[in-house]
């Protein structure tokens, strides 16, 4: 019986730890023999990193907020048909690195009311949403401190204050109440290996029910 | 008395002399006294002419028809930000050589029937149409034997067929029905200076209208 394909999207304020429980999720279920594609947004195709470069580098003001929205939105289509769709045809576990909800986080709340027409445009060029999307919670507090104590090229994304962060912590939480049916919330604020357990326990009961169905 | 903005589009197939009449128009209204700002697309601003590079450059298959509609949004939503609605704020004419007709055209007819998806995008997007738009009409043998006769770094929009040529010029001719308010159909099939005239005739009715109003 083939593997059946799964999508699995990480969401989380910056410093919450998604990226390293994506990355650790995918060391644990390829040792398992399971095939992963472990990528990320913006970016995780070639035509869409070349798109990510372009919004994240340079003046901050360069692209207004409906422009970069389209922007983000060429690369998210980029890495929908080049990298998840034809790995998810290949019955593959994708997992990545912030998706759409990023956007309606992101782009919606700290650059002006657009959550209406991210989701338009969303479901216009699209159409697609995870499988499961698991939020990694945490306290902004410590989610800040983490991510300041990173370097990055990129840090226009990161460079929030505390504020903001509960806001964008406030609104993760939200959207998991919105979609209820494909979100998990785990709670980050504690060490690795204990939320990377709750993570895998909660992929492990999709991944039946997806084998079952 | 302020002289009021005017937002001309030219549009045609290639080889039809829109470039050359676009500029020929510019010319003769800024020898009137006219504050005039000629410009393009795919392109116009330096946000939008970054994002034409990353469309024309390269493979021509390296960007779906999805993606690739989305990019020339996003270019155009940066050029009507940046150049065109300034341009219109200042009391100035805007002469754009292509604009949205151009994108209904050649992707909608070119890469699948995307029009109805070009037409959503673009409402909730750009929402924003020429006052008018000169359509610069040609039998497609004449048009393809003087865009071939030219050489261009970037000729993916001009390596199509007559009949493919053909195709367009009647979607163009199709457009100028569904939006006879602001097109006006100009022979271009005749010297270049008599077609300038048409043209100006054209243009001058329009400005005296916006004068009056």
């Amino acid at each position: 019986m083939s593997q059946p394909g799964l999508f699995i999207s990480f969401e989380g304020i910056d410093g919450s730890g998604k990226s390293t429980q994506a990355r650790l999720l995918a060391e644990t279920l390829e040792a398992r023999g399971i095939d992963v594609v472990l990528t990320r947004e913006p970016g995780g195709s070639p035509g869409a990193e070349e798109i990510r470069a372009l919004v994240l580098q340079g003046d901050p003001d360069r692209w207004s907020a409906r422009t970069e929205i389209l922007l983000f939105t060429a690369a998210r289509r980029d890495h929908l048909e080049r990298t998840i769709q034809p790995a998810l045809d290949a019955g593959k576990v994708v997992i990545c690195d912030r998706f759409a909800d990023s956007t309606r986080m992101y782009q919606g709340l700290s650059r002006g009311d657009l959550r209406a027409m991210v989701d338009q445009l969303h479901s216009l060029m699209i159409g697609v949403e995870p499988d499961m999307t698991i939020l990694i919670d945490m306290d902004p507090a410590k989610g800040l401190s983490r991510a300041l104590s990173r370097q990055t090229v990129e840090e226009r994304f990161e460079d929030f204050g505390e504020d903001l962060q509960k806001a964008m912590r406030a609104g993760f939480l939200a959207l998991a109440k919105e979609y209820a049916a494909r979100f998990e919330v785990i709670d980050g604020a504690r060490e690795i290996d204990e939320v990377a357990g709750d993570v895998l326990a909660v992929v492990q009961t999709r991944l039946e029910k997806a084998v079952q169905s």
